[in-house]
């Protein structure tokens, strides 16, 4: 598969999950950052180059998949003899906070990203939530700065790997992580103020992402002055599943922002729109199983509900 | 005053507040939801007759300021010898939420509120947070149904006065409750099915508040599904004391609806981001100050700001 111009490369994990929520349990379903943004990006956008690595335990079936859509896998380290890694989680009734019950890192303990020599120049990276130390390593194997580069993480990294990861956020162009971890990250309790915290840390627009309440976009235009988008999450009846919506709207991001092949505001205001959506997809069903079957049609249909969601007729004039 | 076809009648507190934030502290400042919610509709809309009761230490300058604004304080008893209703409340770092420190009921705790009778014919009322007994009482007292009537109340009644407030919700057109209100009251935690629940319960609209991450406005379509519009909040970079921002959004939702003279699902979705943007001025400042203050041109340009918060170019494409 040639490298093309909508080609993105993504590093995260590929992995298993055991999920509870409080209205059932999945156990062992195939999970983890690398896979979610993984099947998001590559259902709207080109290729996508995976760099993770793998146990003998993960299934060839699921491999075959993931190359039908568009996945290569030769960044995919296979370790004959041992064990993905994997979570597992509990929600609470919210279905918005979890409790983590077991981590067990197994081929994660001691992985080495390598990023395969035709994916060294590609234009779009997304640093999928993972070790700051593996985000920075594959930052590292680039052959030149990418056109845009977006960074997930979360709070786990924030109290175990803080200098790696104000490394890596130093030299991206994107952050996306949610309010808590904002707030955690810059010390602000305004969203507003943690924003301009994280642009004050290099990156060009950053990305707050509220769950339930949707996501909020970030610039400082060219007059220094900070600019804003909300997009709103769509209201659900049912949530049956969180896991990976943060991974899922990080590739959907990218994804729509290398099919366009721009990266001005106005296309990353509707990348967060197009990642929203997809990421509410996977909400829908444990794992990934939603996002790997949704439609064109019904992307499409759910991206106009997020414009019609929002939308009324201008207020021409107010008396006072 | 005569009574014109943009009058509001509304009930609710005109009280004194003690408010302690993070940031500071502000002793006795005047407020009530009928304080706030008649200044966010007198600003924006006609006459508001207000229907409360006040005590002898209540300031006679306020009363003035009040009459000038467009309130007809004909319904405000004012008792000689007895103190008006006092609330103190220390909010926590997130300025979302609260702890109440002290209530002291006063002129409040025999109140009989009584609707002039030139009130009794008004085409628009609000029951503003107070106890359902005495909003059912108002409701009795007018002549006929109003063309619309807005509910707004919250948790304490849900749990000492809830006979009387299913009550009430059953006589209204519009309810307007926070979301862990919602949840409470409909026993459900997706809002979705919480607003639902709400409307089976005989209104036509439901508001759900949630404070820093907007509101939501849920109606049944003509053909019984359910159609809803999201208002997000504006992200404000300081927040000084959200104190009467339920209340100056209810105050300038209906002020909206009566300055239009209609009730049209398209109507009501600008009602709501008036009354956002008015509650939005309401926490920048301590007490009801900035809401008197706030000019048309101000209004407008917050209302814009929460239409282009929100907007970005149609999607047309999505590739998969």
């Amino acid at each position: 598969m040639p490298l093309h111009g909508d080609s993105i490369l993504a590093v995260g994990t590929v992995a298993f999950d055991t999920i509870r929520t409080p209205f059932g349990v999945r156990e062992r379903v195939v999970g983890g950052a690398g896979t979610y943004a993984g099947w998001a990006a590559s259902r709207i956008s080109g290729s996508v180059g995976l760099v993770s690595v793998i146990g003998e335990d993960f299934p060839q079936s699921e491999l075959e998949q993931m190359q039908a859509a568009g996945m290569d896998l030769s960044g995919v380290e296979l370790r004959q003899g041992e064990k993905s890694f994997f979570w597992s989680g509990a929600y609470h009734m919210d279905l918005n906070t979890r409790d983590t019950l077991a981590t067990e890192l197994n081929v994660l303990a001691d992985f080495k990203p390598v990023v395969p020599e035709k994916w060294r120049n590609a234009k779009w990276l997304l640093l999928g939530n993972i070790d700051p130390v593996l985000q920075l390593s594959v930052l590292d194997q680039m052959e030149e700065r990418p056109q845009l580069t977006v960074l997930d993480t979360m709070n786990y990294w924030m109290e175990s790997a803080m200098d790696g990861l104000l490394a890596v956020i130093s030299r991206v162009d994107v952050v996306s992580i949610n309010d808590d971890e904002a707030r955690q990250l810059s010390g602000q309790h305004s969203l507003v103020r943690a924003a301009k915290h994280i642009l004050s840390m290099g990156p060009k627009y950053a990305i707050i992402k509220k769950g339930e309440h949707g996501a909020l976009l970030f610039q400082n235009n060219a007059n220094g002055a900070l600019e804003f988008f909300y997009a709103p999450a769509l209201p659900l009846e049912e949530v049956v599943d969180p896991t990976g919506a943060g991974d899922t709207f990080a590739g959907g991001f990218l994804g729509h922002i290398a099919r366009c092949g721009t990266t001005d505001f106005d296309t990353l205001k509707q990348a967060v729109v197009v990642g929203s959506a997809l990421a509410s997809f996977t909400c829908e069903a444990f794992g990934a199983e939603r996002i790997r079957t949704v439609s064109e049609e019904e992307l499409l249909e759910r991206v106009d509900t997020f414009r019609t969601l929002v939308d009324f007729t201008p207020i021409a004039a107010v008396a006072i």
